[in-house]
Parts: structure tokens; C-alpha cells; sequence
């Protein structure tokens, strides 16, 4: 099942060639692909390819692979599906490690002519070059600046999670999605079809790279059920394997057929399969998100007791309420420790019975650091959360007759305030920022709450948008590490 | 349990008096409201009342409640717990029907004060005057304008939805959330404590209530299960009755007592009484929101098949795979539907085996409203779904050369080619719009976003942020109906 891969070719190139870039102006993939390379700002060379010839952006398109003036290390194909064979050849024969082909029309057309053109491309695949997709959206890399299509926005800065999908549209979002949500990539490889490369080789390198400390993946279907989970078993005794497995429903199957041409599979059997690897399943892509982002920033540790803190009494009931399905306990503070905390806290209002309800919105940041400080203090707390409820400022700078949000929000004063908390106390902090206040004129609270966001997680405080969430992916690494001793 | 209560004064009063506002600027309860009302623009007189006397805005401030001109129809009484009873005191002896208690400090403090204080309120209320609180939020109706605390800038808008509250920050958030997400409101209620007017009498008076079509409520503990659970059998079985129990696990057991000083119970016992009342339970405050917005706008039909229609195959996959278990399906269209469908959209890339992959998200509206037309005429379907990926658009606006976003995004077109789809089928469609971009540099698209969501709610077509929503929404709305048969 494994052939041999250059992959430092394929994710760093020194040379790039694109086989199919207009040099008409218009919405072509290959041409898509070549302003997105420039915007992010890519490093290595870049040769365009055309029959027609021509310029784009001053530089030269060559008529044909061959024309270009040194070996290639890797190349995007985004012609005609009829002509992909004829373009793989030319770029094995120009001594490219691998190509990406982001062309669809392949076997999931469930046509003869597609399933012969699939057919032809893992012939010349054989013969020595490695081939991703086709019917992909192609690779990303932060570190060289390789991006998926249509990706001329995605981040460069570099992390430990790396995403392997079968479908593209799932591969261009999840990576967009951690540009927000503080998840970061060592590589995103979006694989389609699958016709040379895919999950078993994909795995077996991301155990051994260095660079990934944390593996994401989106299937619909994989070649060799057993192979996969022999692969699957050992990279997760190394890390962490989030699994999201589209398809195990009767007409998900039948869907994900014309999708990516996969076949799908029992959900009973699929399910037990992963627990048995120790893999992490997930259904859905916010749900693999928020569960990468757990991963990258918590320490893999078993977690139990959790301090609540916050406003508004009901969050907290609900926190108690979704934590103990999931084996998570809201114990009660040592009684020394609850007299501390209300010692500090407004009256009446508040509460610190562990869910600690602080009163009001309002309350200030040296007083949030200390009741984390003080509920730390009980051995009992494994790890914080902090609900804040940040739309209320929105009156409160109203009232103060502020000229901003921004004035009035306590960001960077929170933030480094709760940084300080887990670093002395050793035990996480996860910060909840609902918002509920999502109408059109809120913008500004929610450009707030996208700054307040960036600032916990520039220092690696993992945030929620609600409590669920938080709770859940405590709960996913807690279970991950309780089965991995 | 029940006494008799003149709600029509209590929600659409002529007179409202403010006892404890503040001639002195700050943060006060009392004041807030007054600012509120006044923002909201309540209809009435209102009579701001603190022994201080001095003006407010203008208005005069009376130095006790007897020395107001007039009968008073509704009184808020914002001052320290150990004037309540007094204030009320006055307030019956004004004629008021009903009297809010928004201060806190009764038996929710588990104090002997707290306790005996909140005695006192019963007593007198039992003089003839009902009382919703104390340590709650109050009233908020759109056709008044009164509001909750802090409440200024809720929608004056009415609608078919009532909610009950024992917290009171669950209602001002849900009011909050209703706004955006297109959840309008008859009447909202906030009783805290509950010592007199509560889950049983609000539940029978919104039963009778002609402008109320659909309850939602979030309660902690109820006074008699036993009567709780027969009224709300009876109410559910003339509208919707759905449920957000807070406090069925052991902590949040012990949460509630210090939240609302409620008794919480077994969460098996609650689930099963619930589902035998036909109540629709929910288990936080969004799937509540969601829900009311699907029983206000989706027609309470048995909804089963249902077909799905936008960009991005795995999204098909993964509707199909939460179809399946909410016991909803996405089945294969009729042969020639399909043909037709597939006639009209652009290849490759798509596929009309539903879920119908339109192929890329910049698919013209009139093609979106054509293919949900011919999808329509397939018997099987019930409902249609449609999956919008908006934040693609930002890189087409920037390949086109356009000024901003909302120049390309076909909004109005869309949303009328939508509507139009339903008024013609009769049968429903639901809209999702995921928002994969949420970065600090995306606010254009959140922008556009909110607008195109307000432009499908103002044509009374549903909106959810992601398929799992949409389809658990359709379920509830279905399995209520499978039992009202």
C-alpha cells in the first residue's frame, strides 16, 4: 500500500510548477491558484503553464512542463480532467516528487470515462511520482506558504495540528476556521479521490513529523478498512487522532458515493473501531475545530473537578447540568476557600458554591484573578473556566457615556490577569465569551469580542463561545489521556 | 394555587410607578428601568418614586407612592430587600394589580432574613396583589413597552412567542437572542423567586392568551409537580410548550438552590413527566431559541422528507447523517426530477441525488429558486433546506473588482426567489448560512451576513447557522405534531 514519498518536496518545494493558468482573466482554478500562491506570500518559484503561452503578472507562462528551465519539486494540476493524464506524465517526466490535482471529473462522476481517467493516473502514479486528489482542493503549509484553492488568505503562522480530508470544501473551511479560533497548522493535505496517496501513508507520516503534535481528520471512506485501522492504532498511541467520519448514515453513504467516490460504512462498526484505536470521533467540523484547539493548548491530562466562574446563576446551573454526562464534576469549594471568595465578591447576588456566580458583568479584573487564584487553591480543581459576558458593556459604556466599547472592555487587563492565574497555579483556565447580542446594530460588541478573543489566545488561553462547547472538549482530551495510560 | 389576576393591567398598564429611583446618577436598578421604559418608549405615565424626592429627566420624583396623583395599574419596586415589603405595602394601597420585585436578597440567600422577608411578600400579596419576583428581571411586552432590567433597546416588535423565566438573566439574554434570530415576542416574564404569581397561573393565563401561540420557559423548580405537570398537559395540548429545565444533575441541583432557592429533582422523573405532557424539552438557551423559531414560523405539520440544496458536498453528508437519527430523511429525488435538475446546474461538481450539490456558491438565485421548484414537485419532500456559503463571496468581490461585499451578495434576489418557492410549493424552506470566516478582518462578511439574515426573517423564512440546527428544529416541530394526532 505504501510507496516511497519525498513529502519535504511535496509541503516545502523549492519549485512549483502550475499546469493550467489562463492568461486570460476569469475564475480558473489554475489562475486562482497562482494569485493565491503570490498572496500568501509563497517562497519558492512559480512556473505557470499554458498551451496559449502568454504573461501573467510579468511573468512568463511556459507552453508546455517541459519548457521549464530547471526540475520542478512539486506541481498543481488544474486542467480538463481528459487532459490531467498527459500533464501527470510531463511533470514525472520534468522530476516533480508529487503533484496536486485539483481538477474534478474522476471516478466520483460514476461514469466509465471518469473511472478510466482515474485509472491512467494511478498508472503513471506508479511509475514514480505521487499523486494528491484528484477532485481536491490541494495542500497548505504555512511554513513554505503552499494554500489550498481558492485560500490567498490563510494564515502563515505555523502549529501543531495538522488536517487530512477527503472532501475540499471541508478542508478550505476548517482551515479558515482556525484562523479564528487559535487553531494552528503544521499541514492541511486535502486529498479527494484519493487515487495515490491517502489516509494510511498521510498517517504514517504525520506520526513521525516532528512538526505535528496533533492530527485532524474529515473521511467519507478509506481503501482497506483493516490496514486503516492498524495505521490509526499506532499513530494514536503517539498523538492525538481526531476522527470525523462523514457517511454512516444509509443516505450519507449514498451521498458521499457521488461525492468522493467512497464507500461508507456501519456507524455501529465504525464507532467501536475508533474507540478501539483510541481515536477521538467527532461529528460535525466546529465540533473537530473546537476539539483541535483543546488539544493544541490544554495540557493531555486527566480532568475532573472544574471551577465555574462567572456571571449569570443559570450559566452555571447549566455548566453543572452538561458536565456530569460528560464525567466532569462542579465539586463544592472547601468551606475556607467559598468564605474567601465571597469575601470578595459584590453582595447580594453573587455565590461561591462552585458554579461561583460573580454578581454582575461588571466586576473588576484584579477581582476575577483572584477568585481563580483563591478556587485554584482547592486540590479538588483540575482546571477553570471563566464565563464573561462581555455584550453587557455595551450598556455599561452607554451609562458612562463612553465613546467605545473598547474603552470600557477590560481586554488586555483580563487577559493578562488570567495568563498569570495558569502560570502560577499550573492548572488551565478556559475562557467563555457567549454572545447574544448578534444583531446588526452590535457590530461593534462583536468586533470586541473578536479582539478580546485574539488577545486570550496570543497567549494560548483557549476560548469558547459557550460553556457546552468548553465542557465537551475538556472532556475529550480528559478521555484521551485516561486511555492512553 | 391560583387567585385571581388582572394581567391586562399588569402588561399593557396606563401607570406604572418606579419605587427606588434614584435622584443621583449611577447604576441603579430603579433608575435603569426608568431609562428603559423611556427608551422603549412604554406608552403610560410613569411615577418615579425615592423618599429623596428631586427630579428625574424632568419628571418629578415622588417621596412615596401614596402621593401620586392617581391610581397606578402596574408598580417596579427596586429598592434594598428590607424595604420591599413596605413599598409593596404602599403599592397595594395604590390599587395596583401586580407589582415586579427586581431586588435580590430574599430566600435565595438562605439566610433566616432572606426567608422571613419573602414570607412578608406572600402575605401581603395575598391582600390582593399579585407579585412576579422578587430577585427577578420583570416583565418585558413588545405591545407596551415595558421591559426587562436592563432592557433598553429590546424589539418592540410582537410576535406568537411567550417565555417564562425563574432566571433573570436567561430573560433578558433570550429576549436578546429572539431579536436577531428572528424570535418575536407576546409577552416575556421573569419571576425569579416565585413567591407568588408563577409557573402554574402564567402557564394557564398564556394557554387562554390569543396573542401567544407558541411557550417557552426555563424553570429551575416548580412549586407542586404534581399541578405543574397537569396545567402543563393541558396547555400543551392547545400550543407548544417547550421546556429548558435547568438543575437535573447533582450540582446543578445544588446550583439552583442558590440561584432561584428551587428544588430541583430527578432528571429521569423530569424527562419522562415532560414527554408524557407532550412538552417539547430542550437543554439550553440557543436550542431553545431555535426551537421557538421553528414552531413561530415553520406550519405544525409531520415533516419527513427533506431535501437539501447548496454548495459543498460534505455538508450533504453530514445533513444526511443527522438526518437519519432525528428519524427525518433526505431521499434520492424522482429519476426524472433529478435529470432535470441536474440540467440546469453547472458540471462537474454536481450532483441532484439529494443532497443536491449545486457545485460552487456563486450559483445565480435564479437557478437556487428553480432547482428548489423542481426538487418541490417530488412527492416525498416535506420541507427543503438551503445551504448558503456567503463568505466565499468576499473572495469573488475581490476578483470582480467591487467596492464591498453587499454589491455581489444577490440578498433581496435571493430571499425573493426563496419566498416566492414557498408561496408557490407550500411547502417550507429553512435557510442555513454557516459562517466559517469570523476573524477580525472579516467583520464585512459578518456584516452582510446579519443583513441577509434579517432580509429572510422579514419574508418569514427560518435561518440557522448550520444544518444540525436547521434539521433538529424541523424534528421538534414534526415530533410534536406526530403526537398531537
Amino acid at each position: 500500500m505504501t510507496g516511497t514519498c519525498d513529502f519535504d518536496r511535496i509541503f516545502n518545494p523549492e519549485s512549483v510548477s502550475i499546469v493550467g493558468v489562463s492568461p486570460d482573466p476569469g475564475f480558473g482554478f489554475g489562475r486562482g491558484m497562482f494569485y493565491s500562491l503570490v498572496a500568501m506570500g509563497f517562497a519558492g518559484r512559480i512556473y505557470p503553464v499554458n498551451p496559449k503561452g502568454g504573461t501573467i503578472e510579468g511573468l512568463k507562462i511556459y507552453k508546455t512542463v517541459d519548457e521549464i528551465p530547471e526540475e520542478v519539486d512539486f506541481a498543481i494540476i488544474a486542467v480538463a480532467a481528459q487532459r490531467v493524464p498527459e500533464a501527470l506524465e510531463a511533470c514525472r517526466k520534468k522530476g516533480a516528487a508529487g503533484v496536486e490535482i485539483l481538477s474534478a471529473g474522476f471516478s466520483e462522476m460514476e461514469t466509465p470515462e471518469g473511472i478510466a481517467l482515474e485509472k491512467e493516473i494511478k498508472q503513471i502514479a506508479r511509475k514514480g511520482i505521487r499523486v494528491i486528489g484528484p477532485n481536491c482542493f490541494g495542500v497548505y503549509c504555512p511554513e513554505s506558504g503552499l494554500t489550498l484553492v481558492p485560500g490567498p488568505d490563510l494564515s502563515r503562522e505555523r502549529g501543531p495540528v495538522a488536517f487530512l480530508s477527503q472532501s475540499g470544501g471541508m478542508s478550505i473551511d476548517f482551515a479558515h476556521i482556525g484562523k479564528w479560533m487559535g487553531v494552528k497548522f503544521s499541514k492541511v493535505v486535502s486529498f479527494g479521490n484519493g487515487a495515490d496517496l491517502r489516509e494510511c501513508e498521510l498517517l504514517e507520516y504525520l506520526r513521525d513529523d516532528s512538526d505535528t503534535g496533533v492530527i485532524a481528520m474529515y473521511i467519507e471512506g478509506v481503501e482497506n478498512g483493516r490496514d486503516f485501522f492498524a495505521v490509526l492504532r499506532s499513530v494514536a498511541e503517539r498523538k492525538p487522532v481526531i476522527v470525523y467520519k462523514g457517511g454512516l448514515s444509509n443516505s450519507g453513504g449514498r451521498a458521499i458515493a457521488s461525492h468522493t467516490a467512497s464507500m461508507g460504512g456501519s456507524g455501529v462498526i465504525w464507532r467501536s473501531a475508533l474507540r478501539q484505536c483510541n481515536a477521538v470521533q467527532v461529528g460535525d467540523i466546529m465540533e473537530m475545530a473546537r476539539t483541535s484547539l483543546a488539544f493544541s493548548l490544554l495540557p493531555q491530562r486527566i480532568y475532573k473537578g472544574i471551577s465555574v466562574v462567572g456571571g449569570g446563576g443559570a450559566l452555571g446551573v447549566n455548566a453543572c447540568d452538561i458536565a456530569e454526562p460528560l464525567g466532569l464534576e462542579i465539586p463544592r469549594l472547601k468551606k475556607e476557600i467559598e468564605d474567601r471568595i465571597i469575601s470578595i465578591l459584590p453582595r447580594p447576588g453573587s455565590s461561591a458554591g462552585n458554579p461561583i456566580d460573580v454578581a454582575n458583568p461588571f466586576v473588576p479584573a484584579r477581582i476575577l484573578k483572584e477568585t481563580l487564584l483563591l478556587a485554584a487553591g482547592d486540590e479538588k480543581i483540575d482546571l477553570q473556566i471563566m464565563i464573561q459576558l462581555l455584550y453587557h458593556y455595551k450598556a455599561f459604556a452607554r451609562g458612562l457615556g463612553a465613546d467605545s466599547l473598547r474603552d470600557v472592555v477590560p481586554c488586555n487587563e483580563l487577559a493578562d490577569g488570567v495568563k498569570e492565574v495558569v502560570d502560577i497555579t499550573g492548572k488551565p483556565v478556559i475562557m467563555v465569551f457567549p454572545n447574544i447580542k448578534q444583531e446588526i446594530e452590535s457590530m461593534d460588541i462583536e468586533e470586541v469580542m473578536r479582539e478580546v478573543r485574539k488577545a486570550f489566545l496570543d497567549r494560548c488561553i483557549p476560548v469558547f463561545d459557550d460553556i457546552a462547547d468548553a465542557l465537551e472538549a475538556v472532556s475529550r482530551v480528559s478521555n484521551y489521556c485516561r486511555k492512553m495510560r
